[in-house]
């Protein structure tokens, strides 16, 4: 089944906002196994919708419009829906009281134009709108479809989730159940990974149980999707199980976690089941790991803070540095320990290094210390040292901060 | 004049890489008043990209072809071309002496593969590789053109900018000179700023002499976008200079900088100015204002460092803080004040509020407590309340960064 995707709005082709709708289907379509050979984006006009959509359907099963929903004038994706199937739309009684409803239950008045998403083409179902006011649709056209979704991200995933993917599920004539587990890596390259999992490949490619995607996430690492049909849930889960436990006990620790999972969740978690907490000394990420850290919700129950030692002097009166170079072993060390004492924290993790544009005490751009100190059931501390490909400060230091993280990680779980 | 854009790439397609070409292109277009009324991504197929050049041509006055134009056997952008316009590629040997000249000069082997990007059709005339190998291409057919350019985004941007807008606006039979200056603001809504400029607008309206568009730019506050056309870059250059000082005379310093300005670069000239340095405390914002601070280049001659103060302690035993209440004003000055004293800094700026999801001393989510603290000619602290929206964690720390450099900014101007 061949399925492309309309984003409509005028501001998408002003370039005022950036169409990430499309991107997030198209992947979900990948992962179910429906070709997307087209997308296009249209303004809010209704000849140009309607084209758009006419267009898609020539050469497609089906087509998803995401946007244009909304109450006011210039969401006109219903009307253009319309003269495509070359009929009015009609009120749906039932679904203009779910909306009055829907205001009166907020106390709040509902202007008149609202009700005009309760329209729909004749022989079209509503999708049902769980987090905002404006209804999805699922109309047949002849033996192709038009779905539409609205253009606000997390209204428009729960739709097509909850209703678009199944429904396309279904009319491909697919029985089977389809699902997909992503693993995280970092510190490997896409070629890297691709030599090592290779026999497994191979053996993919013969028995066509599951395949499995690289996608490379810039400096996030490399995600692998394994992805597998099955009759039930259950067998698909199975598959997913096995090719899992499969690639890691090929890519063991360079594995950090799984679907929706972070570096500094993943870590948390490892500070949480060990009781340890965590202060952080950055020189040159200045606050980035600081800030991911607390990205997480519950991150007060480990981390205690950080000190962002930009001047030389703050490394050596906050964080007791005695070391005269301070991109070096011992400074990263000396970075880590004091700031576990000074913070009062069973764990410090530090970054000392070159962002650029310039070199530092004779060191290339690039060239990143990592210190990392445990005061658990024994106390270690020690510094790795990585060299990172020079270029954009802002790349090189999102980098360090991400490999810092790693570093911890890795000896949390040693 | 009408130009459609098309994105070539299969990743694109399936959701692996977001297209954010095409949304820069198109406000490209948009600033030199050029219509785009469809936008389309295409995989790396030679009937599907013949098709999506066809479809704009036959919409449009002329398409820009991104990506595809690389060495490999998958980029085959220059075939598709050859396909609609109906003839062979020719090899160009000037261009194919300049590529084999690029790898010489850097003692790197040629993959026969790259004389592949000295191919074109005939007609039409390469746009120079400044900043890789892939030559672009500008290809008339009949009264409309094709153009194409590389999908590594600085590369397409440098030939965007340097050759296909200009032969654009050439071929749009405009002999005028187009520019633009981007006002950035803090502190009013859109329809705030609409309301406060209503009449400037109204008489632009009338004289026509510039145009005046409002960008939402998240949690970066909103741009007005002045847009002129003149004679001369020196006519256009006064009526925006004319226009930004009458906008400025409205919204005084509600505009914090312009085009390529951040909150953090304007604060970091202020503090360079006078010869000020600065240290951060971070609670709620977690390191997020130092990650900007040093994100600008020569940060290291005004930052000291910061102090992450998630832990109660940190903020007593580092910074000094004696108040019970850490969502306070009286909390906020002491963090203020604790941390410059604390990193030899002239200046202290701090946070402490709520980022939720949870209340904190019975203050609400979004609450956030800016302090500041500046020693020089005299000695002054003070700390604003601002309240958020509450929301995603994410966005409410993110706003409160932005904040609390905005009225630290404010504070030094005045």
């Amino acid at each position: 089944m061949r399925v492309e995707v309309v984003a409509i709005g005028t501001e998408l082709l002003l370039g005022q906002i950036q169409d990430t709708n499309s991107t997030w289907i198209s992947e979900q379509l990948a992962t179910i196994g429906v070709d997307c050979y087209f997308q296009t984006k249209v303004g809010d006009n209704l000849d140009r919708i309607a084209l758009a959509i006419r267009s898609s359907l020539a050469r497609a099963d089906g087509v998803i419009l995401c946007g244009g929903l909304g109450p006011t004038q210039d969401d006109i994706t219903r009307e253009a829906i319309a003269m495509v199937v070359g009929a009015e739309l009609e009120m749906d009684q039932s679904m203009a009281d779910q909306i009055a409803a829907y205001f009166a239950n907020r106390e709040r008045a509902m202007p008149k134009n609202n009700l005009r998403q309760a329209e729909r083409p004749p022989g079209s179902t509503f999708i049902a709108q769980r987090k905002g006011t404006a209804p999805g649709l699922i109309c047949p056209v002849g033996n192709k479809v038009i779905y539409a979704v609205p253009g606000v991200p997390y209204e428009m995933k729960d739709m097509v989730q909850r209703a678009v993917l199944p429904d396309i599920v279904k009319r491909s004539g697919q029985t089977k159940y389809i699902g997909s587990r992503v693993l995280r890596t970092w510190g490997l390259s896409e070629s890297g990974l691709a030599e090592a999992v290779a026999g497994r490949l191979e053996e993919l490619e013969r028995t066509k149980v599951a395949t499995i995607a690289f996608l490379a996430s810039g400096v996030e690492g490399i995600k692998l999707r394994i992805t597998a049909k099955g009759e039930t849930q259950a067998s698909v889960e199975t598959v997913l199980g096995v090719e899992e436990a499969a690639l890691r006990e090929i890519l063991g620790d360079t594995v950090f976690g799984t679907d929706e999972e972070t570096m500094e969740s993943v870590v948390g978690e490892q500070l949480k089941v060990k009781g340890l907490t965590l202060a952080v000394a950055e020189s040159l990420t200045g606050g980035l790991i600081a800030s991911r850290v607390v990205a997480v919700p519950g991150a007060s129950d480990y981390f205690k803070g950080g000190v962002v030692s930009y001047a030389t002097a703050v490394k050596r009166e906050i964080l007791g540095v005695e070391e005269d170079l301070v991109v070096t072993e011992a400074a990263a060390i000396a970075m880590a320990k004091g700031v576990a004492k000074a913070l009062g924290a069973s764990v410090g993790l530090s970054t000392t290094g070159v962002a650029g544009p310039d070199e530092v005490e004779g060191q290339p751009v690039g060239t990143v210390w990592i210190g990392v100190y445990v005061s658990a059931d024994q106390e270690i501390s020690f510094a790795r040292l990585v060299r990172l490909p020079p270029g954009d400060r802002a790349v090189v230091r999102s980098l360090a901060a991400i490999s810092a993280m790693d570093v911890l990680r890795r000896a949390l779980s040693s």
